[in-house]
């Protein structure tokens, strides 16, 4: 079956189902997440202290964590709510927001990949390349420089993104301009989304979410994060489009972005969807 | 009077008074919970550090108490808050967001209710009847299967919660397609509001806002809590009325819920209230 | 060169530089925060955690600092960030919110003006009178009661703010009905804006963050102080402009905000800016 078919599918699945989805996730954007979840018909919960997240992701049915606003108590959080959903087989997705920047934040997500089984990662290029190295470097390389893909050349990402995933055994989402989503054998590239919704903070967070939601209805990993891409690439367009030309901006895309996300449909997703695979 | 009459009055109160309300609240919807105080004419303020709760509050006219995302640090907060309300009579409303998901949320619910006396609690049926069972069992009930309210009969649901207000002196407030509002004596129906408004993250806590705001400007905890309740379902149907039939969704119905408030009035309050007794 | 023309000038550099700035703010009004730094064209980074502020601010064009819900943990980091920044001539703007409501806020912002070097507060003018009162107390005047100005005629805080813009070595933006913007020098006075912006949460710290914006591409820190001021104040007043007059509130005033600035440009700043001087 096609992969937009497959999507349309899935998207079916999660309004059914409505399943929960425990988010241990940053401030600035935790807000948007959940409405996200909601609009696409999962059933979001926030919750970040030690004392109630093994409780709480063992009721959800998967565990998104991102580390966008991480601090100490947050990140022990984290791990034990990761640990415990690991024990009861509930995927966790890791968006590892801003890794890179600080060593603070290298070493948060380097230490959650060593501790945590993670089902998908989601990031920018930068995020997914910094992830890649650390990973290489975990794993005896002698040149920390030669680890980080120097290139930005489409087929040289692609590789990467392939080995990283073969690497770490799981799926891969890279998010831009063109998206790319391998689990280390299958690599799909979607051209949805539209270039202004870098100008709405935490999009990024939001595909993640919806990742998150989809993985709440699937054990298929790269179905789950093609579909979170694809998604979010839909709903930005068409909330692009549907913009006031005259007098609309990022304010109102990020109202248009959950609204697309409600209305989202079959017939929407099989006219729409630009994706290719390889 | 009419309880509709009543309402306006109040709502007329609070745009003259602009009373201060202290929230201590979750971090994933107090963006909007801050926003709807101000669209009703009441005047927020979000303070959660130990060091500073007792202080703020007291230039308050209502504290609210939300569980949302509660930890350690905040669950002091509340306690100690709650504490300074209720030595200078300032009334405190709840939201125990969740209770009943984890242990440590019910715990806490618990203890608040135990340290802090409270004017409105408001909540689903869900978690109104999980604080109803764990009053029940505090109060020395043998069989904690019984004291959990299993039927969903409406006739049912009223008698738990005026047996509930009647047990911890509070008004009861239980938000869902039909709202039931109760001091224990009087109970008040309320029908209006539009079932996607449970697609909007925290309609419940912004619920609890506006009890608090209503709170702040009267010491008749069941008028407050009908007003509450009441107005948010006004906003919210109005919202849908107002939303876009093609591409409006859940982005722009929060939007028009704040906007509903703002231009909230008497002939809309008389013309459109849903409200029985009884 | 006329006021209006520089602001102008220095809102296409944040456009073409896209400068970091980074900001340790509250949970309230963080997301409209980042939103509207985006919009204006800069790129924001929100980190509090003690352990990587010194990190993320030295890769920052200019500090925020807000204590709009300050904390224990989160004080510490701003201190820090606010040294690191001072040390590496990284500018550092204060918002702060809330300051004489709690000892523990009034504590605050007295310790951050001891420990770190300051370029601009923004605040209203309460908080900017009472920042005034506590700098002249700890200049060692004797009456507590004189140093507070009294007075709210508009040509008694000008001589207010230009003498504490002088003693503290920052510029000073009181917002307003009629902004107040000096560096102790020049004063300039704002009057576009609009008064329905007093009813969203954050305009103020939106406005805070666009100075720091600007500060982030200028070493002028009376040009970038006033060109958040006039900025934020011209997107209130053409979102207020754009409101459905029907239906219209304080949820769409929000998005149209954020939507005025991402359409900003040098026609709309030249025929609409009310700047005067002195």
């Amino acid at each position: 079956m096609e992969a937009c078919k497959r999507i349309a599918q899935l998207l079916e699945k999660v309004r059914n189902e409505k399943p929960l989805v425990h988010q241990i996730t940053n401030y600035v954007t935790v807000n948007d997440c959940a409405n996200i979840t909601l609009a696409l018909g999962a059933s979001p919960v926030m919750a970040d202290d030690i004392l109630e997240v093994s409780d709480m992701v063992s009721i959800a049915k998967a565990l998104v964590i991102n580390i966008g606003t991480l601090n100490s108590n947050t990140i022990a959080s984290m791990i034990l709510a990761g640990k415990t959903a690991n024990k009861l087989n509930i995927p966790v997705v890791l968006d590892p927001v801003g890794v890179g920047a600080t060593k603070y934040r290298t070493d948060t997500a380097k230490r959650i990949l060593d501790e945590v089984k993670i089902s998908v990662i989601r990031g920018n290029l930068s995020e997914i390349k910094i992830l890649n190295g650390i990973e290489g470097k975990t794993k005896g390389v002698d040149s920390t420089e030669e680890i980080f893909l120097e290139s930005n050349n489409i087929e040289d990402i692609k590789l990467m993104a392939k080995s990283f995933a073969k690497n770490i055994k799981a799926a891969i989402a890279i998010t831009g301009a063109v998206d790319i989503i391998t689990d280390g054998e299958t690599l799909y590239t979607v051209e949805n989304g539209h270039s202004t919704m870098a100008k709405v903070t935490g999009t990024g967070c939001m595909c993640t979410a919806l990742i998150g939601s989809f993985m709440a209805a699937t054990n298929n990993s790269l179905l789950a994060s093609l579909s979170g891409v694809t998604v979010m690439g839909l709903a930005g367009e068409i909330a692009f489009e549907n913009l006031d030309k005259v007098n609309g901006g990022t304010g109102s895309l990020k109202v248009g972005i959950l609204d697309a996300i409600c209305n989202l449909n079959e017939e929407i997703i099989l006219r729409r969807v630009k994706i290719n695979e390889g």
